[in-house]
């Protein structure tokens, strides 16, 4: 790991679906009812506060990544998101480490974090998101 | 969620694979060297620390659950774990309302806690498994 940045915390661990009440129902039940939702392509997202962390559903609304993903996999597990203290000097870094990046810069993710995926093939099949809190949201 | 339990803390993400390195290597330099690690049925654990949760990886090392899942799935997320302050009332509710369980009952998991997972169709999708931790792990 660099010293310029650090991994600091499990952010969100995120579930994808079609349009399935049981997965919404099942946090609800488990987690209580989330505290965030917006639409971002193709998607819904609601997040669950867990402890420090969030369970993140994504629930297809649309064409894009998530019916994809539900189509090809089925319900299930889709990412796991990481934050880090300095989002810009991770991927600089990552980059020049030569981690394939999906993302190379970062871009606004929900809760007005700034979010960068890695491919799946940087860490053997795990999608893993990046995430810099800025304190634009309400999480 | 019932008053007589409750989660408390994302304990753990888990990913799947073979005998991939990629994936070791890549949790190391994300999250820093596992901090534990011990074999189950036909698999190696190993837990890496991500503020007050852990990934675990799962690693393939003979016949059993690990191995079926990539053989099927391919590498990738495998389960989350909840922490939960009571699991054996935990149980007992949750049967109680009809949600699916793969254990009815808690067993021993990795660093001593008290483990037991509720069946996919639970969620929708996601197989979720309850710890309770019992201050015997070294984790």
């Amino acid at each position: 790991m660099s010293s310029a940045w650090r991994v600091t915390a499990l952010h969100h661990v995120a579930m994808a679906h079609g349009d399935d009440a049981v997965c919404e129902d099942a946090m609800t039940m488990l987690l209580g009812a989330p505290t965030h939702a917006e639409h971002g392509p193709g998607f819904l997202e609601r997040m669950y506060p867990v402890g420090g962390s969030y369970v993140q559903t994504l629930e297809a609304d649309g064409d894009g990544l998530v019916q994809r993903f539900v189509d090809r996999r089925g319900p299930g597990l889709h990412h796991v998101a990481f934050t880090v203290d300095a989002i810009d000097a991770a991927l600089a870094d990552l980059e020049a480490r030569g981690v394939a990046l999906i993302d190379r810069h970062a871009r606004t993710g929900g809760m007005g974090t700034r979010v960068a995926f890695l491919h799946p093939s940087a860490t053997g099949g795990m999608l893993v998101e990046l995430v810099e809190e800025t304190g634009a949201g309400d999480g």
